[in-house]
């Protein structure tokens, strides 16, 4: 069993795009098990000779990936418009058939994504600290690779180049899982990074794909706890939420993005205006927009008019408490599951709230632990703000809007992790390592 | 249901230490999941307050616990006489007895140790890094506390005192669940550094115990995510295996500690034997010692024969392949299985491997990925082995019983981790915190 599945997995990382004739997501039924079991025997293999490979072949590779991404555009556009049929026969919205669909400049992109992340620096074999023990041993901690990343992915087929760049940097092997709507479009990037990669010496196993689009190949995937160290989910929040219940090891994800802007009775009244109508408005869609504004109920009477007149006029839709809506009659009102909303769309809740310690009360009962900021010019109760809202990020006059691993300085980034352990925040390159402690002695004994 | 339960377990907290008419473990049937959600949402808002505690809070609080225990002298013998009492009553063995067994002098010690985690340097609000964007924002990673820490212990009390100021020290709640045979003592351990921390002004539930010792109550801790966001099992290896299986949150863990000397060719032979006899027999019960003894075949006529007879003649017993065998009629044959047992005792298993790649691929095919150490005195082959081998921690030319906290200058830990994620190796004080993103701006918007 396992040989026949190895056979076919391998088959397919060599295969030529999906001809008409076979299409995707339509092969006999396999032992999704198995083949996950196979899969994460062959990426194990895979890490151990990528977490020996120098900082030099990783980026030679991945330049050659992204090289035969390039040459790969009439392979990768043929099987895009095959999903894309296929999509539309489905009856999948604009929406969707809109990050389904590639053009010559989306692969551009796509392939300089892959030569951005092999331009950044190599974290593998980075001494994070080091010190020296009286009994003579020399300790230093040093980066290694996480080891195998799982990634389940939906629509998007960029996210087969993004997400395999970033972790073949850190040294990882990555075993993707592509949706169906958007299999062929992956398989045809795969195809193309796998070839360039190999091309540079890098073996094939270290980026594989899913061969198959069965659902039961995601809950294998969740339960190969031992073959696959981390799980990062990128979709909607079905996906998410499937994944951080059923997946028996570590998950990188944030299931909302529920951030909110603090207006303190000490804000500047205009970088209060400009900050709550960035955080809101620039990108309605991404996870770093605000979806909440509280207001200090001091700074009410001055400043909460402004704001919300400036949301109002630019299209934005408001849903305040008794006191917003009394400041314009287009304010909608608000009920307990809007705190709880997260909207991703040009849509804010705004209420008032008793000053900074209601504003930490309201986002540690209705934030979802990601991104929220406060305006004001006050040091101290900026530094409270800062301590007490128990959020991956944290911001004090500034927008919610800079939640992204570019923003950072992290050059790319695979996500935004709400959890708690080991990678919290915008997860790059870095983010995707882990450490082991060497230790160096001259015949040094234990007394 | 909450309401009782919440008064119940308060109740224990400061309930005096059980008389022999309320015999442990006899409570009626409780909801352990009611119970269980109960004591994390008290852990929860008390580690709110907790995270925001000075250092000097907290050092005050954990040095009036210890003044605590040492007051609860009698209390915690009587409670600890009954533990007894019903242990050889029960039928416990020699061994068992003696870890549960308390006198003034560990109790002092349980007491000294918590004031050396009192002088620990607090690690919470340190600035990990920090760096300015192009933007105008400056971001700083700022250790914090993890949250609400379950510790699951079996039969030594200390483990009350040790891992509950470990975890406070860091800033977080703990729920402790220890095991019947101490029950009683653990309960007198607890009210004492619950009534130190309270008087010092640290919330009570910042140091929970659970108050019941049905086994229902393990299932419940290991299913609460959300409520608690780390499990530390201290104990046996049946423990471990149930809390890596069923736990729905991270586990800082080792199942086993099988460690492994590898002597190179180049080694020194005197160095070499001196290593390996402190590995294995300085103390055999640790998971730092030595389990699997491997010999470069080139070094194996040299070095083999000295290393062996000195195990041998130290009361060591040796299961070797025909190699080591051939050294001494003593050396019994070793099987398959000998090179996946953690003896934890004085036995050694013992192979000739070919080179620094022999020793690596019999590390990562039956090692646990705890502690492996090279002898050797050349610098390219200790440095392949360092890279290669994938364990939290990795030696050259020192014994393998240094993998300890406190030998690692972290003053103390809860445990070692072979885990990949978030902690690895000795988890202190530090590895018990996570970190967060604190962004300042100047109403920096996003373009």
């Amino acid at each position: 069993m396992t040989d026949t599945l190895s056979t076919a997995a391998r088959t397919v990382s060599a295969a030529p795009v999906a001809t008409p004739a076979e299409p995707a997501g339509t092969h006999a039924p396999v032992d999704a098990a198995a083949l996950i079991a196979d899969m994460g025997r062959r990426a194990r293999a895979a890490q151990r000779a990528l977490a020996q490979a120098t900082p030099e072949a990783k980026t030679a590779g991945l330049m050659a990936a992204a090289a035969a991404i390039r040459n790969a555009v009439p392979a990768i556009l043929a099987a895009n418009a095959e999903d894309m049929a296929a999509g539309r026969a489905r009856g999948l919205t604009g929406a969707l058939l809109d990050r389904l669909a590639l053009d010559e400049g989306r692969i551009a992109g796509i392939a300089k994504g892959v030569e951005d992340v092999a331009r950044l620096a190599d974290p593998v074999g980075h001494v994070m600290e080091e010190w020296d023990r009286p009994t003579g041993l020399h300790i230093a901690r040093v980066r290694v690779p996480l080891g195998v990343v799982g990634v389940i992915y939906e629509s998007r087929p960029n996210v087969t180049a993004d997400a395999g760049a970033l972790c073949l940097k850190a040294g990882n092997a990555v075993i993707l899982r592509g949706g169906s709507e958007s299999f062929r479009s992956s398989r045809a990037i795969h195809a193309a990074m796998v070839e360039g990669l190999t091309s540079a010496g890098l073996p094939a196993d270290a980026v594989q794909l899913v061969p198959v689009t069965d659902r039961a190949a995601v809950g294998a995937m969740l339960a190969a706890s031992g073959l696959i160290d981390v799980i990062v989910p990128r979709g909607g929040r079905s996906l998410i939420e499937r994944v951080q219940t059923e997946a028996r090891m570590p998950v990188f994800a944030h299931l909302e993005g529920l951030c909110h802007v603090y207006v303190d009775g000490a804000a500047d009244p205009e970088m209060a205006r400009a900050i709550v109508m960035n955080a809101k408005l620039r990108r309605t869609g991404i996870c770093g927009s605000a979806e909440t504004l509280l207001i200090d109920r001091d700074a009410a009477p001055r400043m909460l008019a402004p704001i919300v007149t400036a949301l109002l006029d630019a299209g934005c839709e408001v849903r305040g408490d008794e006191a917003v809506q009394a400041v314009d009659p287009r304010v909608v009102p608000a009920t307990e599951e809007d705190w709880r909303t997260e909207y991703l769309d040009a849509i804010i809740s705004a209420r008032v709230v008793d000053g900074v310690s209601g504003a930490i009360d309201h986002i540690e009962a209705y934030g979802s632990h990601h991104t929220d900021s406060i305006v004001t010019d006050d040091q101290a109760t900026a530094d409270r703000f800062l301590a007490e809202v128990d959020s991956a990020i944290v911001m004090h006059n500034a927008s919610t809007q800079f939640a992204d691993g570019g923003e950072f300085g992290m050059g790319a980034e695979i996500g935004i992790s709400t959890g708690r352990m080991h990678a919290r925040g915008p997860v790059g390159v870095e983010q995707l390592t882990t450490f082991k402690y060497v230790v160096r002695g001259q015949g040094t004994l234990r007394a």
